[in-house]
């Protein structure tokens, strides 16, 4: 995909507005941690692994001009902020701690070399990210079959990440090893990241794509169009219970239910072996405007009430493999994951 | 409820528009059956009892001046458009085919005479509509407990009928009943007839509701928030299998997963014997631009591909009950749904 989903330029942070796409293509650029926090929050940028490389791009922007003790305080500020702005992508965790540590054996540099230290590291972070969903696209796309039609849900695409995909790096690498892949993509209310962001960036690469209403992937998996799907997530616990945007649980039930393969494809970075089990993950509730609401138009009766959250919890036994860079975990995911995870 | 789905007045029909509510309350005059015809099809009036009523009225509309032969043939014309504007829905045939039960009966009449019996025939529809819906909804109170949570999908209410509604008419039962009833609403994509129809009239009613996208109904199970589901149907087959609005047939697995029941609420008129099964219901395909476009915005990029199917099928042995006019239905259905429909 030829733009960008995040990119570091001179001092400050690029992300293409996510929330205007497929209308508009604008670019919003950052030169504080304040506005990449902002930029997480209303979901310019989105997807876990995406948004922790911004945070550790914000964690750069942070410290910048300091060093020693004053550098130390300005991550903590920098580091609560960026942490707290969506709470069940562990990808945020994971990248400022990873900053942190960076942060701890640099103190004694002066302020100029300790910005390029943590610069330097938040662009390992983002060039560790498309290296690692290629693996993991490269593994994935031995489990499809050619022809095959893959449905997924939300965007785990380019865009949800700094680059290739992981669901939608499965794809990708498929494709590349000549196989011949047809995508359903579910819209993925309230933000459309299917119909919006999927759909976009696969037609970018002229991957045959068919948008669904969510409420309408079970009726495909029941007439057997579906030959797998494939998800992202959020943060995956040590048990295998995968946290991803809300739809997910019920449209793995239904991959059961019809005996299609369900896979997860989760880098290293969104497995939380620290949580036992899916329990354990906080489930961000977000706005009720993004459901009565419609580009600025009341849909909804006003004063209506609202649930919305923004993730759910699907059981690891509705899981058949996830899918990561160090390969392929099947159950008991105890074990898999586990194993995988602290392989080097 | 104040508004009105559907009325006769003079020589039109009136509809208020259900694709402006809630943001606006128009009301839409038709005086020929073409007119009707176009409302059903892009939906200013949906429902499958509310479009049987619409379809019987634009009958009477369009025999109007005519008597013998020439209104027969009238009759055919107005009854093959009308009947192939939404093929799901049972009830259109239903009624139109009432209608011409009664025109055959009739032909001899002078026209104004003609025109009237047939007139009256389809206010007979009409209120019989609400009239079936008042029991059925005591039928359905029995059922619900105090306090009790309700999960539904669509809109099978008031503006899905001539009145009352039936998986509204519940809930509107019992609360008449005393009980105290909320309500959970699916937004129901891409036509969001919950989030905007359901809402807007259990609001009215100041009956507690509270809408969620269609993938979060899961959540709302799994955490037990949920005592039964309750929704319409477009045409019930002989063996129990329901067709309803896209969405409710993973709604019931995910009933059936966590132990909640699911209930139909199936006026006689939306009870089809002559189709043993679902496998011989029509689903409607509807346009693309439904799930492309959100108020005339493009949401999608240009020329995606769509699958857009209106209806599912859910399989009678997701059914926990059937409630009708005339008793509730208890699996084995092809008994009981045989039984109940020829009972008089």
């Amino acid at each position: 995909m030829a733009v960008k989903t995040i990119e570091w330029r001179g001092d400050s942070v690029r992300m293409i507005d996510q929330r205007l796409l497929p209308r508009r293509e604008v670019i919003r650029v950052y030169r504080d941690y304040v506005g990449v926090a902002r930029a997480i929050r209303t979901m310019v940028i989105r997807g876990a692994p995406a948004i922790g490389v911004a945070a550790a791009m914000g964690v750069a922007l942070a410290i910048r001009g300091s060093s020693g003790h004053r550098a130390r305080v300005r991550f903590e500020r920098a580091a609560s902020l960026l942490k707290a702005t969506r709470p069940t992508a562990v990808n945020l965790v994971w990248a400022v701690e990873r900053m942190g540590r960076v942060l701890e054996a640099s103190l004694a540099l002066d302020p100029e070399r300790l910005y390029r230290r943590m610069r330097a590291e938040a662009l390992a972070i983002c060039r560790e990210d498309v290296a690692a969903n290629r693996i993991l696209g490269r593994n994935g796309a031995a489990l499809l079959d050619s022809p095959a039609s893959v449905l997924t849900h939300c965007n785990a695409g380019a865009l949800a990440t700094a680059g290739y995909g992981t669901a939608l790096g499965v794809v990708r690498a498929a494709r590349q090893a000549g196989k011949k892949i047809r995508v359903f993509a579910d819209e993925t209310r309230p933000f459309l990241q299917g119909s919006r962001l999927t759909a976009w960036e696969l037609q970018k690469d002229r991957v045959p794509v068919t948008i669904v209403a969510d409420s309408m992937a079970a009726s495909l998996l029941r007439a057997g169009e579906v030959d797998c799907v494939i998800v992202g997530t959020d943060r995956t616990a040590a048990n295998g219970d995968v946290a991803n945007k809300i739809g997910t649980y019920p449209l793995a039930v239904m991959a059961q239910r019809h005996r299609v393969p369900f896979y997860v494809a989760a880098p290293l970075s969104s497995i939380d072996l620290a949580c036992a089990s899916g329990d354990e993950i906080p489930i961000e509730c977000r706005s009720p405007q993004e459901l009565t609401e419609f580009a600025g138009k009341q849909i909804a009766p006003a004063g209506v009430e609202v649930f919305n959250p923004a993730f759910d919890i699907t059981p690891a036994e509705l899981v058949t493999a996830i899918i990561t860079e160090r390969g392929i975990a099947y159950p008991p995911f105890d074990e898999s994951l586990s194993k995988l995870k602290r392989s080097t």
